[in-house]
């Protein structure tokens, strides 16, 4: 069975750290294709080219132009490979004119995440969310959202009902987000399938009402284990706006209970619609 | 008046994005050259490379191999220079033998703290310290400490008392390290300083009875705003070991109260020493 999560993500290889990718229309959201997709895009090149170090450690990826659907390429720069990880720049280009844009430049390190040790310790805290059929679902979104955000159709995803107010015009205020997350296909998680999981809520500032696009300067992905199969929680939360940007901070935890994926991410504050 | 901080992190431009450094001794600590120093030299470099554009807003570095004092280049590659903002891929390297060992690759991107908006919402909280003279100095530690670390030398740093007994075999298991910071020398923080302060104070796996050297593999850092003169308070924290590595959280608040810095960092878990 193929999934389109894998279809959407493939990657070939042109030799030379080369990578050819078609950008899927499925993922736009707002102006642009998702950033979180984009980096899985990355990620599976990285994959690729790291035949005994399949799994991302850490990616950092500076957004510097948005990206369109349509072909793309990835070109990995291998900076150091040696010992149980490798760290590669990476850029992600499309074709303009007659020029090349870049949409993304990253680093990233690679490794074994079956060869890393298995000492646990841990005072972080599970999101605490009611049972999925308790949860507001992504298929109840308007349509006019839906039309916005062609993306919010690759996944099942079932809100806090306390943190879903923003949807009808009345947001916490709290600056949190949190969901359970699936992709829609059955395709269960895996680290590069993460990078993107980091990415895939609404911004949190729609809790703090603002309800624009956020766009991402920068995201560092961290991925700390394999993810168990089943339904995930993510949670989103922001602490600091100042100087017209706000972090934005992701948890992605498995259906074992465990703290799979971190990230922070620095956005510019979204200005109001309308 | 000439300080210290800034004879040694000094760059001289050698044209076409490359500057060279000398690294000093004195910035020491354990098996090389302290990786938020090498972060302050590469954020001069790329001070020097955008005039207009002279404030650090995140920087995302990887650490390849360990510093040593002596002469290093800064390799400053911009990848788009356009609007409020200019991002750069940066490497700084050394002379090994008859080659070229890169240290840090690094991507940041630049801007101007005075021209951006003052609309500040907060939920973090300021660090709690007892004031300066109630804490542990550093100039208390032992000398087999000050041995292994020069860079101590360099800083007036006084810890929290209840958050500084792994100095003497006892410590709090919390994973939390917060101190009062400034520079010895006299030089109020900056933009570019802070880049050094976010990865001053001794690993947060002290505070979880791991006293050995933590390897960063990968540090972002966020500058939120400018800081004020005077005492910095710095606080650093952990929550989650898994498969090897752990995340050091670092918090920099300045004198007016405010969050002008963040960073996370993924390192290596501390082999026990002796």
């Amino acid at each position: 069975m193929t999934f389109e999560f894998d279809t959407h993500t493939e990657v070939q290889s042109n030799g030379d750290g080369r990578y050819a990718a078609e950008l899927d229309p499925g993922w736009v959201v707002g102006g642009g294709v998702n950033g979180g997709y984009l980096l899985a895009v990355i990620g599976t090149a990285l994959r690729a080219s790291f035949p005994t170090k399949p799994d991302p450690l850490a990616v950092s990826a500076y957004y510097l132009s948005a990206g369109r659907p349509g072909p793309a390429e990835v070109a990995v720069d291998v900076r150091r490979e040696g010992g149980s990880v490798a760290t590669a720049s990476v850029e992600l280009r499309q074709q303009v004119g007659q020029g090349d844009e870049t949409r993304i430049a990253a680093l990233a390190t690679y490794g074994d995440l079956d060869r890393l040790g298995d000492d646990v310790r841990t005072t972080a805290e599970e999101p605490v969310l009611p049972p999925p059929d308790e949860c507001v679902a992504n298929a109840f979104a308007p349509p006019e959202i839906l039309e916005m955000a062609p993306m919010m159709g690759r996944f099942d995803m079932r809100f806090h009902p306390e943190q879903v107010g923003w949807a009808v015009g009345q947001p916490s205020g709290r600056g949190e987000i949190s969901a359970w997350f699936r992709l829609i296909d059955g395709r269960e998680p895996d680290p590069v399938t993460l990078l993107m999981v980091l990415d895939a809520l609404p911004p949190v500032t729609f809790d703090l009402g603002m309800m624009g696009w956020a766009p991402t300067l920068e995201l560092t992905a961290h991925v700390r284990a394999k993810p168990a199969p089943g339904w995930l929680k993510v949670r989103h939360a922001t602490r600091n706006m100042a100087g017209g940007m706000f972090e934005e901070d992701c948890e992605v935890w498995d259906s074992a209970g465990r703290l799979v994926a971190q990230s922070r991410q620095l956005a510019r504050q979204p200005r109001p619609i309308g």
